[in-house]
């Protein structure tokens, strides 16, 4: 997947300013679950009430990204648990180098109560099609 | 141009908090460059240190924009003054409901002194070839 | 009211990005609700289940708003209607200098349905006192 | 430290959509500067043309953080190395819960070059002072 470095990710190094590079991985992240799973993320969220928030992170920022960058994503499943699944991202730009790296664990919560639920069978099965 | 609302553009009522919403026409409106004129706004700002900063803008709201929706920007030019151009921004959801229209005055200016300058005739010839 | 201008408002020319300046206004209005009404916004959203969109904007942005600025914004209310109430805002930089001028229409809604709602008393009294 | 968590902050969920939780941090990190250092984080980049980039990050998110919420964070420098330093949050909220905890590599850069440069002993010094 791959997306355009946008003008307000942009600091006044002209480089992303890092909260907005945890904000571009979530919009990858929410393109994944219809290819990965079969339904979209705003279903999940909006139909079925069912999130993932994240609850550990361990991160490399190895180079800026830069205005203008054309950056594509690899995103896939380290880890399925019994309610968390751990989400690896790497970001490399237009040249193939690698910018960003990400361990991510997120838990399976009901969005109506925020509590932990075992990952549904359905979910758990398109996860584990994409381990690394 | 189309785009789809990430989850971050949402607020707690799931619908666009309305600053992201200028965000996310900031981000059509640099998508506009490349056709518009020939230049992508990356080589705008950073090769040729020309930018548009926006001194006065009209919006309404007409309808709420939900997590999920697609939205298709229509844009256009509805003045080229010698130093400035206003854009109409049009956006609608997947269901052709009009949701948001702005008038936006924007500035030409050197990105190295922020001063004001003349529309660069090959610009100025781009935008006009867009009026609304 | 007075806030600093944190790193994240900044774009690569080193001044606000413009949708920002709307997300600061925003905290600044979070802020009025207190000492105008007597509510604090959150208690508004999460307990009252009230809110308040904003359906109508012009804008005039006479300055550029630099990093490290101290921004002290004065807020009034220019009009207080049946269902909705208008707000002027005045955006100021540690020299007194005008930067920024807002006038925004706002609707009462009713959170779980986001339908207009006529303005409780309570807040019409206090939005009134509050008069430009 | 402290800083009422804002609406622009919270995700659909009423809860603090997490890349605006190291947004948030930033800010807290931006006020360090001048009671550690003796010098504003603005005056840092804009005059002193000094950054730091963070290059690593581990974070804990323990609990949510919620709309209303009054945040405190307590920052203190867990490393000093030649060309970088190590930061440890924690962040709170009213009722003395621990809600996130980061560590975060920083590195010190010239802001005209994005080169890695030695701390200058000023700095140094002012950061030993602060080890947690």
């Amino acid at each position: 997947m791959s997306r355009r470095v946008d003008y307000p990710m942009i600091d006044n190094a002209n480089i992303a300013y890092y909260p907005r590079i945890y904000d571009l991985a979530h919009r990858f992240f929410e393109e994944c679950w219809e290819p990965m799973v079969g339904k979209s993320y705003p279903e999940m969220i909006n139909q079925l009430k069912i999130g993932f928030p994240v609850v550990n992170i361990e991160t490399d920022f190895h180079l800026p990204i830069r205005y203008g960058d054309i950056i594509t994503a690899k995103i896939s499943i380290a880890k399925v648990g019994g309610k968390s699944c751990t989400w690896d991202y790497q970001m490399y730009n237009q040249n193939q180098q690698l910018l960003w790296t990400s361990k991510q664990v997120t838990v399976c919560v009901s969005m109506d109560t925020l509590q932990p639920m075992e990952l549904p069978d359905w979910i758990r099965d398109g996860l584990s099609k994409h381990m690394s």
